[in-house]
């Protein structure tokens, strides 16, 4: 395979965005009866980063000029994604998503469970309408086991939460683990489903799917820092959330570790305080965690992940060395996002 | 095609049931976190008449002998058929299912959406790794249309219940719409899945389908009857569930049409009413079926759906002719049984 150092394609992540949205917009969604139908249009309009899908077109990239011809198959893994935000925000008994109110809250959560089933039938309904038949029993099988993983991580997630005692405390590398099957498993899969559709090889796709997998983990500690550490005028939502929720991140687990480094536990009161103020918790936990340094130590965390990302995606060889920039930019971008 | 008129194969329902609960007992439903994967072995492990499976190796075996090749792609359909019972209790508020607490009362909500929703995955997964690869796109289409039916008559379902007015009642030919897209077109399904796994060319195969369908709408007609009729002794459920809770059965749409030919309206007061004796109830709408001769134009409607169905099996050619017994027996069990 030869490199093309002569002509530098350039990948336009504005101009990708664009299509994902034109795409959205023209997805098929109708359908009766009209209500099982319209929320899956009404999750998919709310909008969001339209990260996963901007990672399969830039893992196409490295290998294939013409990313336009994996906009239909990039689309399902928003479509895959957007379904696990209905089915979550029943599970979680959210109100609000993305500033308006969740599907169960503007029709039922019958409607809102039901709608979800559909969903997630339709990705795979629409993954074998817009993945070439050659390559669909791949994409399949690997699909399914990160499918598998995102259920497995959000029970994790929702069994962590009644996990308040010292005897059962959740471990850091327990926390790790859930995130990496919550989040980061479905955005290694996407970069590795965009060099499958490009043309890579069995090896570059897996390791990019590491490059994936290593990011995700990096955004969602990035998330837990931002819950806390975030300009409340940009976020969008409310700062200190996962604190007045008791909500084991990764901030709340090396916070309690420290404290019992030391014998402290004024941060074990808090959380088993039945009865607070929230402004009043937030504001002492924030302090505690000020304390302790956990904010930097967080951080380092986090850029550990991000460096081992760069890392693997430096040293593999891929057809257009040159795109790799743009995947870098857009990973950097999620590293060093403020809201 | 020749047909074998000398050797006989004998197609003995006891041994398939059999090879079935065998191949049950034996899926792979473990991993972790452990209380995801337990609803999933709990579920299926409640026992039923396996119907769908049952119908694939029965379909199966129309074109070919070695219907053992066809039991681990019958038994997906089984998966699929539990996690709809899974999701449908989560919607129906369902406390019991087959005698014992459903899997949201013994774990909770969440747990039992999640794992149905793993179910669903998993349906996708087993069904890429038991089904011939050749065969497999096919098949995927197909089911993800029966998938898609299968949710939207189960809104249409929940949409009826709140359908009490007059203006928008809702019509028999609504009602016999919904009940093939909920229940009937996963038995139709299942027939040509196995049909095609057994060699039939795709006219015949959407010929079983067909067959599928209509015994399907045939099976739900004799729910809604069993309902009303069965012997309490024997039925397993409480008879007179449909009547309490205002269901748009066959039964009561056929009700209504005959009072409003009338101008009586016993049965709507008896709808309307908010609060009631259950016993009083059941007894006098049962009376109101009984005087209008309800349950033998049920059993007519019923029977006409069973003899079609009989009729396209009886024209359609296949490749073991006498085989064709053993479905037509199985179809006419359900026909006739009396719980």
């Amino acid at each position: 395979m030869s490199k093309q150092t002569t002509f530098i394609p350039t990948f336009s992540l504005q101009e990708a965005q664009k299509a994902l949205e034109n795409n959205i917009k023209n997805l098929n969604t109708e359908g009766k009866p009209t209500d099982l139908y319209a929320p899956i249009e009404y999750i998919m309009s709310l909008g969001g980063k339209r990260m996963r899908p901007l990672l399969v077109l830039l893992g196409y990239s490295l290998y294939d000029n013409e990313w336009k011809n994996a906009v239909a198959s990039a689309i399902v893994t928003e479509v895959f994604h957007n379904f696990t935000l209905l089915h979550d925000d029943i599970m979680d008994n959210a109100p609000i998503r993305r500033g308006q109110p969740t599907a169960h809250e503007k029709w039922d959560e019958s409607t809102a469970l039901l709608s979800g089933d559909l969903m997630l039938i339709k990705t795979y309904q629409w993954f074998q309408e817009a993945v070439p038949s050659d390559k669909f029993p791949l994409i399949l099988e690997l699909f399914n086991k990160c499918a598998i993983g995102v259920c497995e991580g959000q029970q994790f997630d929702m069994e962590f939460e009644k996990r308040n005692n010292v005897e059962n405390e959740v471990q850091i590398e327990e926390y790790l683990e859930m995130i990496k099957l919550k989040t980061a498993v479905l955005l290694g899969f996407s970069l590795e489903l965009g060099a499958i559709l490009g043309g890579a090889k069995p090896f570059e796709a897996q390791q990019l799917r590491e490059v994936g997998i290593l990011a995700g983990i990096g955004f969602q500690l990035h998330d837990d820092i931002l819950d806390v550490y975030a300009d409340p005028k940009t976020f969008g939502k409310r700062v200190g959330g996962d604190i007045t929720e008791n909500k084991k991140t990764y901030l709340m687990l090396t916070a309690l570790q420290k404290e019992k480094e030391t014998g402290n536990n004024e941060l074990q009161n808090w959380i088993n305080k039945q009865e607070f103020n929230e402004v009043e918790k937030v504001n002492a936990i924030t302090q505690i965690y000020n304390n302790l340094n956990i904010r930097q130590l967080t951080e380092q965390k986090m850029n550990e992940y991000f460096e081992k990302s760069y890392q693997i995606l430096e040293n593999l060889s891929v057809k257009h060395d040159n795109q790799k920039q743009f995947l870098k930019q857009f990973l950097m971008q999620i590293q060093e996002r403020q809201k």
